[in-house]
């Protein structure tokens, strides 16, 4: 392999048998992908059980979110299909990655939105990445609607989750997941907002597995948030409203392939208050040193709810077997939006330049 | 290995054999290093004579820079010796690395600041982690002070740069250099503030080749911010400037050691603008896809410097050999001060929600 082609790794470098790639297609990445797979003692130990507990960290992509892996495949189809630039809606996780890897392939990114809902601290990743961002007369449904219209006519590919190369290289977090723990775990715990990563995991456990390459498939628990919880409640909800902004979608694109994985996995969708995803994300923070963004934090405040005998919880944790593996995914780093987490923390202490007077306060 | 200790990575466990660990030393680990090396082709060409840029992407560590390298063996350390709680003086990364470890340890974080220079947002990572900020009635000086006192008489560790394990974790870096290359690079990159982490590179490379693991040690560049440059200009800079924060130190703590490595290994040191850096920080995001904070992008405008015939630069790239690989540390993610980037960046587009006004602004 050539310097000019090294990657240390990569979705498509590591993945590419498993990946609707040819030789034909140029990679573009930014080596994402291959994110820490770290042990969470603290949450093992509220489980009890001898169960062990392991947080998928996929803020460490290079945008700050999972969403790194399936635009490593979007932008390298979109490339070798010919496009000029790719587009999208989104002021979130979408926006930041389409714009990075348009830059690595030295295409244009535009990201479409509404006016007067652009604020540069969203959508600040976009920006650096050189995006050109396009503010409408009109809805985010607009938006989206010239989205699939520009997409249909011109050499400009649509990223957004309708594309269906995202769903492929997102499947590849449960490949590391099942490598780094010699088989697939007996649970897998996500946010669920637009339901793409719930599914995306099935399809990579239900491949490995149908390989002989993971002994079973996990059950696969998803938690959305109350107030955005359209599978949960089976119905589409009009104004989604939650804290956690990644996972606010009330109709959600991949809302059958979630309830097929739920289905086949022995799984169930469960819904999380937003007070219970800043309590979770604060929790896992200040314990076991993970900080995510709030919507990640609805998977560790789903397996909460799941212990908590008085929640009305759609799944009881005590079915977990004895020695279970669980697996939990936060999906974005908490840089992404750190002045959420500011009402859960402490406050400054005040002290004189005083050896005595600090040891007292701290104490 | 028991899945209550399975780590896929960290820095104590790739490299535990060169470091001052034994198997009494409990690991406190996030699952920091094995942070990718990313072929830069546009930084490549920019050089030209086949020679090939790499970027050693410090910003995908755990709490986003490098300091978590340090950490992992500072927070190993002071637990193994008893240590109660750790203590440092500091508004930015090593705040936020010794907060997160010191959360996983379950032990105290204290953070001693002047009052009056305290913004939620540079210590928003050091809240989340819990740590507990005590703002004291003084200067940066002062609290620097009172740490290194409680240091002495308590059972408290310091892990300000003064902490002798920092360099000792940070020193990896270089190892998965030269494990992902083959080699070691011909030429290093990198920003210069407290001098530790160019000192800590030069002690790998050494380390390696003495070792017989690189059949070289590379030329090492350092670059400071012109405003903040003591070993450029060879004096203590009373009060120093520069809007990449993260290097704006006036007296570094490991001056010698830094002059060391740029003597040794045929280096040099030179001083780069605030211009030339946030220059170098959007040209990095919006040309390679990889966003990060200003102080890290001084190695990029330090390489721009070197390339200009026009400039007065203190190493001439034409010096570099023909096919040369050349590895750029960047040392924090971008989203740690996302809102620098701001006046680099393009602005929003106003349009009607109309397809062919949109196709014809974007063109």
């Amino acid at each position: 392999m050539s310097f000019r082609t090294l990657h240390d790794r990569g979705v498509i470098a590591r993945y590419r048998e498993y990946l609707p790639v040819t030789d034909a297609t140029p990679v573009i990445s930014l080596n994402e992908g291959s994110t820490p797979l770290i042990h969470a003692p603290k949450l093992s130990a509220k489980i009890g059980r001898d169960c062990e507990v392991f947080i998928k960290y996929e803020g460490l992509n290079p945008t700050g979110s999972f969403k790194d892996r399936g635009m490593t495949l979007a932008l390298s189809k979109a490339v070798e299909d010919g496009a000029h630039a790719v587009i999208c809606a989104s002021t979130g996780n979408t926006s930041a990655a389409a714009a990075a890897y348009a830059a690595r392939a030295s295409i244009s990114c535009i990201v479409l939105l509404p006016a007067g809902k652009i604020s540069f601290g969203k959508l600040a990743q976009a920006f650096a990445y050189g995006a050109k961002v396009v503010a409408i007369e009109g809805n985010f449904d607009d938006a989206l609607r010239l989205v699939r219209e520009i997409g249909e006519t011109e050499p400009i590919a649509v990223v957004n989750s309708i594309n269906p190369h995202r769903l492929q290289g997102q499947k590849t977090a449960s490949f590391e997941i099942i490598e780094t723990l010699g088989d697939a775990p007996d649970v897998h715990i996500l946010p669920v907002g637009n339901a793409g990563n719930i599914s995306a995991y099935w399809m990579g456990y239900e491949e490995f597995f149908s390989l002989g390459k993971a002994s079973r498939t996990p059950v696969m628990l998803g938690f959305q948030a109350a107030g955005s919880a359209p599978i949960y409640h089976k119905r589409i909800i009009e104004k989604p409203e939650t804290i956690a902004t990644a996972i606010r979608i009330g109709n959600p694109a991949s809302w059958d392939k979630a309830n097929n994985a739920l289905e086949k996995s022995g799984g169930a969708i469960d819904a999380v208050t937003d007070e219970e995803i800043l309590a979770a994300q604060f929790w896992l923070s200040s314990n076991e040193g993970i900080f995510v963004e709030p919507a990640s934090a609805a998977s560790i405040a789903g397996l909460f709810k799941s212990l908590d005998p008085t929640s009305n919880r759609a799944y009881d944790a005590a079915r977990f077997p004895e020695g279970a593996r669980i697996v939990c995914t936060v999906t974005g780093h908490g840089l992404k939006d750190p002045e959420v987490i500011k009402e859960q923390c402490g406050s400054v202490i005040s002290a004189k330049a005083d050896r005595s007077e600090i040891l007292r306060l701290i104490s």
